[in-house]
């Protein structure tokens, strides 16, 4: 049985495993305090060449989101999201039980639009009083985004524009950003993602490492008592080295980018595939998720020899299911789903 | 430099090592419907024997207790623990940021006292109205306690009529549980906290895991929607199979339980030369934290030459400090130290 | 200079300031223990024709909803509201505050539609997995609505099946009920809303009261322990005779709903003025809220004279108003309204 | 029957429901923009001598309470109250449903000792790390306290130069304020409190008004969009008119102290009476509440013809009981009281 049901398949790059290895039962201290976040730390500010850059490291994705949105936010405030963004659906509503109200402006392909952002924001500076509703205290954006879309610099710059203009933070999800920053054509790289945003977060958990992902407050920008804080919402560890240790090894050598164009790799020949024989997509892009509309039928017998993910009922007659590749796709797998279909 | 400062300070078990490396790309489900997660799952009842308990693999101490805790009070009750416990000390407020109060009750060497505890519940079942009041809907205690003693199963019991009498859970943290299932002379078994607990704990970070706790809810006790809840609460990992995996391998074999043997040995072995060279103990215990007060000069100089936790202020001229061993401690470190002495 | 801004301008009927002059100096226990409370429980019971309902006093429209619905809603879930329910826009994040999540369905002139609400639970239901989002627990619906809309009969049964179907409580918001039960040509009473809510209030600071909403659970449905998560949301008065008071009063010899056709008819008056006039009107509605679109000119030139509310900008050169009634209206301030216009 | 159960049995001082039929009709905005609370506020600075506070009117204590100490704590601070504070033991939880908890210092007759707190805080800034700990940012006292002891000048000085050292704030619950500036002997004053405090109120409730509590935030202290936080807590009341007309009124021609006194004169009466009696005080104290120790026959005795507020359990033949004095006690009860004694 094929698998591309998801990205986070399987265990670590192999690299990870062997610094586990070799640094088993070297004495440190806990709760991030380590010489492996230290020096991962180092390499992920020169990674984003900021070296007033604050980085912590946390377990997961949806955590993450929790504990920088909250820490950021005043009690009254919300964080803007437009309708398909990660933490306003799949996250069981992490962000409400911290007290926020996640608000919502449209998603297009899975993106904000600059222009609509600010009538939505400008409205709340307008003639009419304000102060019965929840005000935006910041922007989340995913990129990736959860429909595989990339932003183009432009219109970070633009949602960035905006967020001058009234004051919001702006936050990026990048459980999968390995794979947007190795995807052929982009024009964001890790410096202008750390340049534009207040905070963000480099996946690891999808992008080669066991768990973790690495939160990055450019200038100098992580809240004070942000330690507190995360004890406080549980998401503190013991042993940060685990997190650490990770990500020192996928920002060395640049593990991480290399290891990221696997997927974008085979992503695009099962996409050329695909589009030589007539498949439709349910929205187009250029990253580690495709979206394919398929006849019911035909998901039926897929199903039988390939694991994928549905992921929406289009009509009566199909349904749209998502191949993930990642890190560890073998091109063979590829190969070998190609020929199903 | 020696180093007795935690039980927390190497990586894993290289049983766990191992194994991660084995299954690296074995495809898995996430979220903990992976085959680890269910073998763990097993084994653990097993252990407990109960075949009908729910486990849930959650990443760190803290994490566990406050998403166990919030996920089984009703809004308006609070959770009882002893003045030392915790969750009431040591978590910056992780119960409190779910809703819930903390009430607390004498700690005697870290125990709560079953007679006590009965006065204190009882009272709001007394004439006086106690609607305006945090009504007691749980019972927290840890076994080890956050001083290192160990519950009787006496008194363990006594507590658990107290429970019954009122209507109260009742949960234990097993942060160290390991080292104390083992400790010479306790005569409480997995079982016997299976069969006297709502849900507890079993750690993993300070017992040879990477990171993972495995929580218990004995006889089908996990409450209805709990993945949801957790991931609510920010602590579901996509990738659970790294909890389940660790969590398979420390109960196979019975090795979670010869692995904390291990830090028992050590500790008494120190026990043994301190009792002999003269020293004062803060509180005694048999298990893995021992607990001593040192003249100030003193343990400026040791301060030197052996890393240990500063444990607090017993007056001008003395400090309390803890010398933890565990399932890694090497025995010449033991003699190290002792010469040091 | 005449106002029509809202229907809480002034204080309270003179029936309730005279019932609050003789009983001053009653004693009279707190906490709503008092006669006045058991009296206009009684009253109230009496007019849903449910004399097992549950009756409880608080003192706005934004607590009761907060306190109702947060504590109702186990920790997972979420309340269903239609896109322009107040509880979602206007009430500033207090049920996020609680740490609930408002999930919305579209609004047809403020009202939830009982297919498209179907549809959307049933989703929670259907093949996919759901357990990484918020689960609905309730649907709230206002009535009259936020756009002075009223639902049938038939619209309210409709809803209630489908929360019968899942499991779903049912919340009905009547901060202007009593405008709602005297609209000529509804077919819905007060045992209607009682037979088909699981919890609903009966507003009093727009219809009479000085402050004070009264919570109604039919079929003894109150929940446990309502007095101390009353309490614990601060929300609890000392003297809750202020509000049981009221509430007797205005149950008394139908107080309530004969005031409240003041504010039906002098808003029948001008409704048709305004259509015999050619005035269009943003949303038809039969209550106590008139909505109206002016040229944007018009709307300055009328300011001066009248205040009204801004309701929403409609195009770049038409402004929507509301005129609002009250049962405090003065038919010649109507008569005089209608002249400026 | 007599009644000495509390301070809030009756309904409000004569002239504030006097000026509510007189202004009842006289139509004005909502949400505390009314021409009433601008008025009380003016008073109420001058009445604090600060011509810069911030005065903002709430329903209730355990809301003011709430509302104000959840805007002012940042997410991982803590409020210190004394054992016996009130938002630690009698408000069902309302700060720790903010997400705050409630850190505790010895009481001494309900007080805080000055350098008690210093030693609690400083610890915080000492060797030892605290990034586990909730971190006090507020101290919370009462004056009166729940034992009806007051504070002197110099206790209040001691308690904010801690405050200045550890960058706290502090704030003053003044549920009975009333009573406490008009007791024989105080050196407190209401500027003195306006000096020192960061945030108070002066309470309504106890003191004459039907409800309402005045917060005071000198200096201009009100946190920003602070509207909008009382909203998100469900405490911002449509009609701000009642709770503002009623200040203005207390705050006119000194009538707030000048009711006070009456409690004061008829407690001083009682306590004469039961001194010459040679009964015993649970805690002695100058305002409005009588702390009585009492033989159980007595107190069963005395409950047949006169209401009383059970206070505690003494030991096995003895209760402690409270009678409380207010604004509205008849001297010719107290006069039946002590004939009863």
């Amino acid at each position: 049985m094929l698998s591309f049901v998801n990205d986070y398949s399987e265990g670590a790059h192999p690299a990870i495993l062997e610094a586990l290895a070799r640094t088993n039962l070297q004495q440190e201290p806990g709760y991030g305090e380590d010489a492996f976040c230290a020096s991962a730390r180092e390499r992920i500010r020169t990674a984003c060449n900021d070296p007033t850059a604050d980085v912590f490291f946390l377990a997961g994705g949806t955590q993450t989101n929790q504990v920088v949105i909250s820490s950021l936010l005043a009690s009254y405030q919300g964080v803007i999201a437009c309708e398909t963004g990660h933490i306003g659906v799949h996250e069981a509503g992490a962000i409400e039980f911290t007290g926020h109200k996640v608000l919502t402006v449209p998603a297009h392909d899975g993106k904000i639009d600059a222009l609509e952002l600010d009538d939505y924001v400008g409205a709340f500076y307008g003639d009419d009083n304000h102060e019965h509703m929840v005000f935006p205290g910041m922007v989340y954006l995913s990129h990736p985004t959860e429909y595989g879309t990339l932003y183009a610099l432009s219109e970070l710059e633009a949602i960035r524009a905006v967020c001058d203009r009234y004051g919001l933070r702006l936050y990026l999800d990048g459980a999968r950003l390995g794979y947007g920053l190795v995807t052929p054509g982009t024009d964001v790289s890790l410096p202008d993602i750390a340049r534009l945003c207040d905070a963000f977060y480099i996946g690891g958990t999808k992008v080669g490492a066991l768990i973790g992902e690495a939160v990055v407050f450019p200038r100098h920008g992580m809240p004070g008592h942000f330690v507190t804080m995360v004890k406080q919402r549980g998401a503190l560890l013991a042993k940060g080295r685990l997190l650490g240790l990770q990500f020192d090894v996928l920002f060395a050598d640049d593990l991480y980018t290399r290891i990221a164009r696997n997927a974008i790799e085979c992503a695009d020949v099962l996409r050329a595939a695909l589009v030589e024989r007539g498949y439709r997509f349910l929205v187009e892009n250029p990253t580690n998720q495709v979206l394919v509309v398929l006849e019911n039928d035909h998901y039926e017998r897929l199903r039988e020899k390939v694991a994928v993910s549905y992921w929406e009922r289009v009509d009566d007659r199909h349904t749209a299911v998502r191949f993930a590749t990642s890190w560890a796709t073998r091109r063979e797998d590829v190969d070998a789903l190609i020929e199903l279909l």
